[in-house]
């Protein structure tokens, strides 16, 4: 799989997603990417790439022409994304979608955005990956990237699993505990693990986190529930 | 505003937070981390971290002892966050909220998870970025913290407004448009500006603005006029 990033901080890329599970997914060429600087493709004297908004109004816009020239430089675009407070909310099951494409194309704003008619004109999808506002798109390209890689074949070993874990059957994930049984933190308070987990009972287990999954999710998040 | 870090990873902080906005106001100290790994704490020679989880189930759990070690190794916690896809949803509320603590410190998952005892004991606030599950949870924190450093006083400069944006209000942005007024893209097709935008009524461009982010959050994000 391959990610064409559209950034005015291509050093952001790989970043983070060059280390670790991914890292070592990108040395194996599980998925590759080229991170474009929008800057390059300006050719005024002082590399424009934005002007203030038409209306009025604080901050700066990415020109249309030049998203443009940046993304036509690309051979060819795929599944083109712009990372947007504004766009659908990134889910799992999305997550799940991107993870079959063989090329995305991801726009980074910075500033104030990007011109409305480039994302129209090129069909962008606009995808948020939350209700809060970031300095630029690259940090949200990166979630977005780190959860369909960890999905693309062979990139999860056997010490990790993509089926069992919150949102694959609609919930929260249930409570983990692992060793000590009996933790005794530094205040001197003891801690047992659940017993049933120590029982040795594996349908009693299966079914004690089902309903540890289902009463976490209606207590924090009902609105899962009702979907 | 000081971020304490508990990681496995220690080397991606600041990572893409000491770029553009977030790395001049790191330099400028309006904020500072520290990134504790937590493997150091770890006694025995192979440096121990994490372990089987009760029960049985695939992955490895992040044991209590270890994690109570490294967050007592600061000498105070401040707020305490856990990033975890089960916690509270990160909303520009909550962040606002966020951006008035002088210290918080972030405990970021690897594997399949933390031990729930030593979450419980300290009462960390699990806070969720999305639904969609990440490799780990340090890019999580990159969001929390790229999100919240933008609203500490001096970060933003007088180019950008923290202001009027998309939920400052509970809605969704409305478009933006810069030059050329009239752009003509490389298929020869035309687009100009909405003429509203280049009327110069100033009132009458607010009103417009008003009403494009009430449509937009009707149609795409319904959820929001709801609260």
């Amino acid at each position: 799989m391959k990610f064409q990033i559209l950034t005015l901080f291509p050093e952001l890329f790989p970043g983070p997603l060059g280390h670790s599970i991914t890292g070592r997914a990108l040395d194996k060429k599980l998925w590759s990417f080229e991170a474009k600087n929008i800057r390059d493709v300006a050719s005024d004297n002082h590399k424009t790439v934005d002007d203030v908004p038409f209306g009025g109004g604080a901050g700066m816009v990415m020109k249309p022409d030049i998203v443009e020239k940046a993304l036509l430089s690309f051979p060819s675009a795929g599944r083109k994304i712009y990372m947007s407070p504004r766009g659908t909310p990134l889910t799992q099951n999305l997550v799940k979608e991107l993870a079959t494409e063989e090329t995305l194309t991801i726009l980074c704003g910075r500033y104030e955005g990007v011109d409305q008619r480039v994302l129209d004109a090129y069909n962008f999808e606009e995808i948020s990956i939350g209700d809060y506002v970031l300095t630029g798109g690259e940090m949200a390209a990166h979630i977005l990237m780190d959860a369909t890689i960890r999905l693309l074949p062979n990139v999860l070993g056997n010490d990790t699993t993509p089926y069992e874990e919150s949102f694959s059957n609609g919930l929260l994930e249930y409570p983990h505990y692992t060793r000590p049984a009996l933790w005794t933190d530094a205040n001197g308070a003891t801690h047992p693990v659940p017993d049933i987990l120590t029982s040795g009972h594996h349908a009693n287990i299966a079914k004690w986190r089902h309903e540890q999954s289902m009463e976490l999710t209606k207590a924090r998040r009902p609105d899962l529930l009702e979907k």
